[in-house]
């Protein structure tokens, strides 16, 4: 079903039921660009962390637009699945003349894919739907309820505002925090009865404000405050509870950290500075997220699975071991046809990323005894492929951690080299001809990793490049050191600080490369002598495979 | 006549020839967007020199695309004109891997706008014509020769290489001097005998850069150079003459500065950062230019036009004293029908602009002893209007001067302030409540020029804010010279160095507001009496109006 400007208002509550009812939805994006970055491999390398990879992204990524949103709801209906596709397209036509005029950048490369595929970009810009961020939306009703109040004279107009900022904790003035307290408090006793709203007793305009930034930041979803004025003076609040757009329910993506990263960024609020708060407001938003193409590249798959692209998953997840899914498009929705490939529309790529994650489910519950043809998204079989995001091209990390710490490899065989511009990667692959085989991550023009392949080659190299004058030579950790120093007054927060559980993905033995392996074998007999699904999870399916690494110095990224 | 992708081979003759034939051509461009600057009136100041003004459109409106270049030809066929309008759809589909991947950003406003009129984004990003710079040509001619070379071994291969440098003239070492200036000279001879072509005696690599960078610089134009191989060792090169794309032609335009820098920008040679080597790209590109805007702006026009916007002035020139002039389109050309508004389609509104073009100059005409109502693109008439295109609310400079030096109006009556960001326009005019009329321009958050009625006021002025605190006042001349002050190491270039004529348009009384009055006279009996046209343009209808103030901080910039 396709919604732009012109039936958004009328499908809403199509759309809204249609997640309602849903086991799981499939999400997928479709944006103007994907790097704005002057040189790929940059943006990508090999060895970045979590940390560089997120600013990386959150730099060079978030100018282009999201202007096809795909959502597809998946509902289990006994034998089989009932499936709603939708395809939002999204323009942020200005609303007035003060509204803001937003500016996106196209990447030729990326248009012309999408032209080739025969993406209808006048839909977009004449009918797509209009947005605005949580901030924008505020400062419009707050505008639209000023000159509201001007015209009435302030007398009996109701009055809707939301809450006005979502950047971080209000300031809460010492006289004020008992009275904030106490709201905080209701509402969150409004959580576990039966009531839907509460009214406040009158309160400053201050006091308003303080309430609306609190809530915003304690409870970002799930709440909907508005001002009524009853009387002349006395402002009161009500709060409705209206269920988030995702509604706690499993939201599945192929490769999906830009598409979440730009659907928060563009609906919900610009992304945070740091990692760690990215993560928490992803929570916010997506309670529950679970990538297809990690899950591809994640044991018992990573065997089975030669191209974790979307494409070929799908085309591969039909063959043996796997099965098709028994699935059914609802009517008045139009219905995908998966040998007639309309990829890289967004609604089309939501339901194959739908039915990739399906086919995957339910060979999980092939090892059950007795094996198990249907595993719905509930099963524990699949948390722990739960909130973790693939990484492109990271050597050794494969995924962000949104629930907890990312895992951190021992980069005991890494060096960081400097050396003059002319270089090539030919160049250091014969520096370190002696050392046997090494890999090579491009930093800029004149630097790079590389991997040695044994960590006890490190103090060799580094010994015998002590007078080397072209080029220099640190240890990864040397390296991380000197980062940390450019960044003066940044605290290193941890985790537990911040309530969160410590994960059970810690590396056990280091082996080769120095990769992170995990306790978890990949033997599927295994499986089936444990039997259960309690002990099929209990250290996750967590042998990852490692994607493919930045080899050349002008790789591209891909989308997919 | 849509020329895309598609047609585009085959169309080439037809605008050769439709190019050829024409006594003139109107052109117009249609952007992805106007202005990415952050605020429009600091990017438009009332005040901006010339330089200012150029270096603000360079640095905020050069990332969008140009993405439908009008062309309108028309050529005088006794009793009326035939036209012939081109519709260009130009996008920088990727060439190949290794070809620039253009990045370009889009305004909401103004895609939203072209989205109302029915502008049809699929053809431009499916069916555009992809282009390069010079620059990016040579580069591929270069990649593409080299591995023609390689698989033919290097043997008899001709190989088509274009200048590849535009950004200057060449360094060439001593030794090469005479040589270098040989060529040029056989060059030179050239363009005064008949021949079309010219071999040279081989040379070495080193030379044949020099040659390509020194003729590339000299005549940026009329010259396409190839180097071929006719044995193993011997490399020499032939010459040949092309008309170039506009043969100096005049190219009406309607307030056309952006279409010029987008024009030359996109397809010719990156912007040069000083205003000077801009107006010298601009000649070679476009030898001949007339801005409807300006003309429309200026005695005689100037008091009969109330409104210069594209569709106003159509109107306004379709009435008395005006006469619409005969057009005919010829077959296989789209007919436009000026009833029927197809307004920013950039075609039609070259179209449009080239019609405003031939009743202005047929009107000036009328003022000739005995009448006459044909005036054409050639007649000595309409020359003092040549090569100087509009700028958009600069209050005392009406137009860019692209042959000569730009007018330098006194700004004796004008004071700089910088205050707190909470002022806004009225704390200003209450701060100079005391000194009656006054014109506020902001430079931005924190300043902006204050137009006195009255230069002897500025010394009142300045004298009251000796002692204030939270607002500082400089004089004119002090600001201009606090920002020389700020570029160190550059030179003042004047003109008379270049050997560029000084304008004859310098400013004779100062009156008023301190703008500059010309010794032309506005009364049409004038022109009567004097009789001829040598007397008509002997001043030029040189008595400018003064295009719209930036009075309020939110004004936008339109791009009428």
């Amino acid at each position: 079903m396709e919604v732009t400007r012109k039936n958004y208002k009328d499908s809403l509550s199509t759309v809204y039921s249609a997640i309602e009812e849903a086991d799981f939805l499939a999400i997928d994006g479709e944006f103007s660009g994907i790097s704005d970055g002057p040189n790929v491999s940059a943006l990508t390398n090999g060895l970045d962390t979590p940390e560089e990879r997120y600013t990386k992204l959150k730099k060079h990524s978030m100018d282009f637009l999201l202007f096809q949103f795909g959502l597809c709801t998946f509902k289990y209906d006994q034998t089989k699945y009932i499936t709603k596709p939708f395809n939002f397209y999204i323009f942020p036509k200005p609303f007035n003349r003060t509204s803001p005029d937003i500016k996106f950048i196209c990447q030729s490369s990326s248009i012309d894919f999408l032209a080739s595929q025969g993406f209808d970009f006048n839909k977009v810009f004449c009918h797509g739907i209009p947005y605005l961020n949580q901030e924008e939306e505020a400062q419009l009703r707050e505008q639209t309820e000023e000159r509201r109040n001007q015209q009435a004279n302030g007398v009996g107009t109701p009055s809707f505002i939301s809450p006005s900022s979502s950047k971080g904790p209000a300031h809460v003035p010492e006289e004020h925090k008992d009275f904030i307290n106490r709201v905080v408090e209701k509402v969150e006793a409004l959580f576990s009865n039966s009531e839907k709203t509460l009214d406040l007793d009158p309160c400053t305009g201050f006091q308003r404000k303080l309430i609306y930034q609190t809530l915003n930041w304690k409870f970002p979803k799930g709440l909907h405050v508005e001002t009524v004025e009853t009387e002349k003076v006395s402002i009161c609040f009500i709060f409705t509870f209206f269920d988030t757009f995702f509604g706690g329910k499993l939201v599945v993506g192929h490769n999906m950290l830009l598409d979440v990263m730009h659907t928060i960024h563009q609906f919900y609020c610009p992304l945070p500075e740091d990692l760690q708060d990215f993560k928490e407001v992803t929570m916010c938003v997506f309670p529950r997220l679970l990538d297809t193409k990690l899950m591809a590249s994640t044991q018992p798959f990573k065997e089975l699975i030669t191209n974790t692209s979307l494409a070929e998953l799908e085309k591969q997840l039909k063959e043996n071991p796997f099965k098709s899914p028994q699935v059914e498009t609802t009517e008045r929705f139009p219905s995908y046809d998966t040998a007639q490939e309309q990829l890289h529309e967004a609604g089309y790529d939501a339901y194959i990323t739908g039915l990739c994650f399906i086919s995957m489910a339910n060979y999980l519950g092939s090892f059950l005894t007795p094996p198990k043809a249907y595993i719905s998204a509930r099963s524990k079989l699949i948390e722990p492929f739960f909130n973790k995001l693939f990484l492109m091209r990271i050597i050794d990390i494969p995924y962000l951690n949104i629930t907890g710490p990312d895992l951190q490899p021992k980069r005991d065989h890494v060096l960081y080299v400097t050396f003059p511009k002319e270089w090539k990667t030919s160049d250091l692959y014969q520096l370190f001809s002696a050392f046997g085989n090494i890999q090579v991550s491009w930093v800029d023009d004149t630097s790079a990793f590389v991997s040695l392949s044994q960590t006890d080659q490190v103090q060799i190299a580094m010994n015998t490049s002590r007078y080397a004058e072209s080029y220099k030579i640190q240890t990864y950790a040397e390296y991380i050191q000197g980062k940390e120093k450019e960044k003066p007054g940044q605290t290193a927060k941890t985790w537990g600080e911040d309530g969160w559980v410590k994960s059970n993905y810690t590396s056990s033995t280091t082996s080769g490369f120095g990769y992170p392996r995990y306790a978890w074998t990949a033997d599927p007999s295994v499986f089936r002598s444990q039997g259960t699904e309690e002990a099929l999870i209990a250290d996750g399916w967590s042998h990852y495979s490692y994607p493919d690494s930045t080899g050349s110095k002008k790789m591209k990224t891909d989308g997919v």
